[in-house]
């Protein structure tokens, strides 16, 4: 953890009605070293950091970020992170949303979650 | 932190008059996207788990480790370890042995160290 005063990671409680979710591992199917490689990279990081700390609402699609990056580019980039366990992604009709799956990555990888939170997003 | 009972991760002082460390990156530059990558593999946790939990000496060379495994495909791994900052190497004449940098982890990533110390080796 770090000494600054950083927000504190946002959990919000799951509203009624929501579409399942895409397919993605069991909780006790998460592996660290897919979760690990998952995470590295800056641009993967800053996502989940930015889920963490700036959530406004349940999910949000990619368009939420400003990346600018194409969307294929982040399309992939979400799903990896999706398939490795760290996103939960539901489709809204034409849209896909994610969040951080918070609850299940602190229960197997207790700690992880502020270490991204924590991330210096300066660039190397 | 697992429930289970695992082995503490095993500081061993340092002994006089070792080789200077091969080059690494400074404990300021350690960023934890590299780190992360560097760790996100079966072979690179578990290089890093056994030194953490089973080390009996200070620093250990790569044949400690008894892999199977040629010993390019080692050097390769246990370098890019280095050169993420998770290990310190130095040269023993013939030999390179290897350490986990565990101050400087656990000083810029509190709870890393603990997480690959509770990996589940199990394949996947």
């Amino acid at each position: 953890m770090s000494s600054t005063t950083r927000p504190a990671i946002r959990v919000l409680p799951e509203p009624p009605g929501l579409p399942a979710p895409l397919p993605e591992p069991a909780v006790e199917d998460l592996r660290l070293e897919t979760v690990l490689g998952a995470l590295s990279g800056p641009l993967r990081l800053s996502i989940v950091r930015r889920l963490l700390l700036e959530r406004e609402e349940f999910d949000h699609p990619c368009g939420w970020f400003g990346f600018d990056r194409p969307k294929s580019s982040l399309t992939h980039h979400f799903k990896a992170l999706r398939e490795a366990g760290v996103l939960r992604q539901r489709q809204y009709g034409l849209e896909r949303r994610s969040e951080v799956r918070v609850d299940d990555l602190n229960a197997r990888f207790p700690g992880l979650l502020d270490l991204v939170a924590d991330w210096d997003e300066r660039p190397a």
